[in-house]
């Protein structure tokens, strides 16, 4: 065992549960890397506030907020028939659902949790309020259960690179880690597994890329590596050209938000860019992808809508002064980009690792779709 | 003419005389994007800070207010002898040149300067000031003459590829512009010779990369373009491969620090990225270079030695709060780097465009070494 690694989950972990289980406890992300704070929530409107305000953030990590806050909420209803009891959780539930409208895993797990009730109408509430605690401790572990196959997977391509005496060298972009999902994150999960697997922090170095506009990389995967004992380093995103040529990184890991069933794979904007520059520099470039991120019904990267942000995140957002004068447009200002399947080495699921160029026949294989 | 072109050369321009030539007037780009502000220099102390703080920067530039500075400081002073006048002259000289130890285009100028006063021992010393007033003015045309050349020879590409009635996508990074030269920069000559021939700044659409850590192309690229009238966008360094794909740029100009006798251009950290890019969707490349930035003595890229600045460029310059902990490495902070020759689709000199891959031959052609 790795006691830094179970210190650093236990202050980093972005969701658990709060003294008697009747808070959910969260560790406050806006404030990250400058403040670490953890604040119990036990109330709804504090919960909404907490995803709305991306206290909270990252898909699977919601998810979980989301049914652990609906089983202490849960909890706190009186304990009269089903009908006001589910009454009750059915109003919960839908202003929940009106924090971030955009965020599918908040709906996948809320519902979720709503079947679970609507599968118990001659247990008491009572027991129905217990079966909500199982429920939304069976949705964190299962999520820790897949970040933990992916790192597996991963980790087994770490051992293959590992020279002894020597750091190897491995970059992200972005913040797919502990603090988007419920313990290891997706594109940090092989480093993770290596520390319980034994490894040292300084058996690797990791390269973050900042990550422009909102500094994810910068802010929160670079903070979560150093703090549980991983050499951390973290340079602009148009170094990675000559941090590639360099022969430092011998490996880079990406989370996604979803993978067309060709491989191709929306991830953060720069992605795609990370991939062509890896391919011309022969880096292997690894996507790591939780299966239910892969789309079957989106049959290409193209058939993958491209969301535009605020163009303030560009001109003037972070600084204490606006960088850009206010008359230069900053509309182009994309929250992902589609890296081309050609470009990915292979893409890992917590069922196996996936490689291209069939991409289909790979996921069919596994029983993916 | 274009009237909104000449206004915005005469309020954005690096370097001019003061009233009656007896200061230097330049724009203090330290103030820039926010506040447009010019100052008049006439005493030496102000000028070493101004080049010492980068109120005036970008090489071609500096070598012009150091000219400018010499012949407006020299005129200052006493009228005796030739050997008293030289060493005053030799004293200033030599307390400029240690504003900025690195800037070689400071010394270049210096000491042309210092040259012209030493081929008039026989002449008044009266004679030597009016000469060192002729020599500034030689340095600074020659600068935009050089410009010139290399916007016509950027103009003729850009004409090529214009179609009626569509602005015509245009990419920059980093500022190899106005703020860096006498007057038409480098790598955005050819779009202010297109304003000079006829085009209106809607023929145009620049995409200016924000340029981190210092953000060169946000606060200064993007701010000129604008105050001429081009239509300028700025983006995040890494949307380019999202925007590159999109269609919306047909052709890339950037400056360099220096081109090895195979092609291979140094410029700032950033390009060699984009330039893979680029060849990845197929967008043409060129690369803005004075022949004087040609070194026949340096064999290829790797004999390039590059420059690593201060982690705190990343880890906190800019923001209210530092954005990356502190804890960790921010020490890979390139100045620049190497784009290989073959990314590049032309190199343009004021004597002519290179063509690739030999482009030792095509610059012996041109009789650049």
């Amino acid at each position: 065992m790795n006691t830094q690694l179970d210190d650093f989950f236990e202050k980093v972990i972005t969701v658990k549960w709060g003294p008697e289980k009747k808070s959910v406890d969260i560790i406050d992300q806006t404030l990250l890397p400058g403040t670490i704070k953890r604040i119990q929530i036990a109330n709804k409107e504090d919960l909404w506030e907490a995803i709305k305000k991306l206290r909270v953030r990252g898909a699977p990590a919601i998810g979980v907020a989301a049914a652990y806050g609906m089983a202490v909420l849960s909890n706190a209803m009186p304990e009269d028939d089903y009908d006001g009891f589910y009454q009750d959780f059915k109003s919960v539930k839908d202003y929940l659902a009106t924090s971030r409208p955009t965020a599918v895993n908040l709906f996948w797990a809320l519902n979720r949790m709503e079947k679970k009730v609507l599968s118990m109408k001659d247990s008491t509430v009572s027991e129905i309020k217990a079966a909500l605690y199982e429920e939304a401790q069976a949705i964190r572990d299962e999520d820790v259960a897949i970040s933990r196959n992916i790192g597996e997977i991963g980790f087994s391509l770490l051992k293959d690179l590992k020279t002894d005496g020597e750091e190897l060298g491995i970059m992200t972009h972005c913040n797919a880690g502990t603090l988007a999902t419920a313990k290891y994150g997706t594109a940090t999960a092989p480093m993770y597994i290596a520390l319980e697997h034994g490894w040292e922090g300084r058996d690797m170095h990791v390269y973050c890329d900042e990550t422009r506009p909102l500094l994810q990389g910068a802010r929160l995967t670079s903070f979560e590596l150093v703090n549980s004992g991983i050499t951390t380093s973290v340079q602009c995103d148009n170094m990675a050209s000559l941090l590639l040529k360099s022969g430092r990184v011998k490996i880079i890991f990406v989370g996604c938000d979803r993978v067309a069933r060709n491989g191709d794979a929306a991830n953060k904007i720069g992605t795609s860019g990370l991939a062509i520059i890896a391919k011309h520099y022969g880096v292997p470039f690894y996507v790591c992808a939780p299966s239910s991120t892969i789309d079957p019904n989106t049959v290409d990267g193209d058939h993958i809508p491209i969301e535009m942000r605020d163009p303030e995140e560009i001109k003037s957002m972070w600084y204490e002064t606006p960088m850009v004068p206010s008359a230069v447009d900053t509309s182009f200002n994309p929250a992902f980009d589609v890296t081309d399947h050609n470009l990915i080495t292979g893409i890992i699921t917590e069922k196996g690792l996936c490689q291209g160029p069939d991409y289909e026949k790979s996921f069919r294989e596994l029983g993916i779709f």
